[in-house]
């Protein structure tokens, strides 16, 4: 089939609740830059959650998914970086990766910037495909194609978290959030040198998967008590890094009350009505940072590290359905059955 | 005189824009890490014009002032970093100088912090003096004298702006604020290498002073023209570094519009009623960091930059008054004829 032509498989949202999988025409090139993949496989986020509750609108039907790893189609006139037959690992923002923002590491704010918003399909178009694409050296073993698409999304995040955390090598690292990001995060702070990694779960199987992960504390309590248990395990000081993986109020007041004065939080949970006070910033010294992460900058390491089988997040994937059972993905993650959902096309 | 027995003469606030000069039982030692200065040089700082213009409460009357150098007239049995006769700078916020936030460059969050707020006086008791005061080599010639002074506070707290905001050589800073502590922050700027750095300010004074101490453009637009003018001059994108030295929701909104994707705001106006938006912040990619500013771990540095006539901060102060005269120091500043008020015991 070519894709351009046809007819897809694809995710649709009709309103809070309500997914289902339709036909729908398949994407075309419409811009030089673009190229098509068939989608290898893809996944629903956490951050998908948010209109599936309520919590965001929907306004009208729409497709779902920004999460992608496929084999490329087809690519426009100006896509030289890869080319079809390719297995490509991509990021949820777009970007040409030449812009200043791009040439500064934060090609998530790239001035061509699209947000991937249609990947729960068989076919996706991708926008600034030369600048966002990244293809792995060969065609990879299967075993390896889950931890490729948690690092077009999860993984990455989790690494940026952990960067604007500034993790160094020694250091104490805090996660916020058992989540795939937050569990990633946990991995991220791992690779990036932490001695010490306290996972904040109170979930049996994500903190069996945080401690293989790199964990060395979990921490089960929440709010005020716990930040108490981890100024306990901080010599009363705090950590030196904590990386927020939610982002609600109350994530983000964890995250800001366990950082030790000089410390820093990295905050990669999209915030909903979240208000730092200003006074209380400035009096804890904390340094802080977030944003959408640039995926991008992190690929060409990341592939590495999974295809050396140094770093496996793929198993943040605790569910592997048919796209066609994308509701019950989402119903299992929203139930917290299920960590994370990975479908097939 | 010993001032432990003696009367002193002191400023004490009795209620907004009251602000009188009257005698008090001079301090003496109380713990064995104090030491007793008797004040050279006293100022009135921004801050203090907080509670004479009644946007902080004077409950009940008090002494005022936080910034200080003086001559050591008698030390506790535990500090043995200074001694009698020596000249000292100290900072607004004693520390041990041992703990950890100290050893982590935080010593405005020692673990004993004690605020100063007693130095618009002739004597003035120091605790933790052993990890607080700096002595000079010798006794400083006069002209050096204001510039010692404004290392213990305003041009210690714009090299904390400067660090907070990570200015690197050949970067762009802006500083928002043309008070004694913006316009500090341009000479740390400059001493930090930055190439080119826009002082926000339309005082023609203070915009004169700026460019003396490096500045290399001036923005007289505030609010979204301000923002507008800061990105003309920086390729559409926003500063790397951009120094909050005000504390108001203004020039926090100015400065965080006023970075780059990736920059850094550092800030150092003690904020009031500023609430900063979590998704706004996120979506920046600007990283954020404040606080009362270590001083202490500057006062080496910035003493002998001083002493070298590198630097010459002491130029903020273009109004100089006997302490019996405070009263129309603080009036001065209020009314911003003077940028900041030395007082002369």
């Amino acid at each position: 089939m070519t894709p351009s032509k046809g007819i897809m498989r694809a995710t649709i949202i009709h309103a809070p609740g309500d997914i289902r999988v339709e036909d729908v025409p398949a994407p075309g090139i419409v811009n030089p830059t673009d190229a098509i993949i068939r989608t290898a496989v893809t996944c629903v986020c956490g951050s998908d959650l948010w209109p599936y509750r309520g919590l965001e609108p929907v306004d009208e039907p729409h497709p779902m998914g920004h999460e992608y790893v496929g084999f490329v189609e087809e690519v426009g006139s100006e896509v030289t970086s890869v080319k079809p037959g390719q297995f490509v690992v991509g990021s949820f923002a777009t970007s040409d990766n030449t812009c200043p923002n791009c040439q500064a590491g934060y090609q998530s704010n790239c001035a061509r910037r699209e947000f991937m918003s249609t990947c729960q399909a068989e076919y996706v178009r991708i926008p600034n495909a030369h600048g966002t694409l990244v293809a792995t050296p060969d065609l990879p073993a299967d075993e390896f194609v889950p931890s490729l698409l948690a690092v077009s999304d999860v993984m990455g995040t989790g690494w940026y978290a952990a960067v604007a955390a500034e993790v160094k090598p020694g250091s104490t690292a805090v996660v916020v959030g058992d989540g795939a990001v937050g569990l990633c995060g946990v991995i991220a702070a791992r690779e990036l040198g932490a001695d010490r990694i306290i996972a904040m779960s109170r979930h049996e199987p994500r903190q069996k998967l945080a401690l293989e992960f790199g964990a060395t504390d979990i921490v089960t309590e929440r709010g005020e008590e716990g930040i108490v248990r981890v100024k306990d395990l901080t010599g009363g000081l705090g950590a030196d890094s904590v990386l927020e993986c939610v982002g609600t109020p109350e994530a983000m007041q964890q995250a800001l009350h366990s950082t030790r004065p000089g410390g820093n939080v990295g905050f990669v949970g999209v915030p909903h009505d979240v208000a730092i006070d200003g006074q209380e910033l400035f009096f804890s010294h904390v340094g802080l940072r977030g944003g959408p992460a640039p995926v991008r900058a992190y690929l060409p390491d990341l592939i590495q590290r999974v295809l050396s089988g140094r770093i496996n997040p793929g198993k943040v994937f605790d569910l592997t359905l048919p796209l066609e059972q994308v509701a019950e993905g989402y119903q299992a993650m929203d139930e917290r059955r299920a960590i994370k959902t990975l479908l097939t096309p």
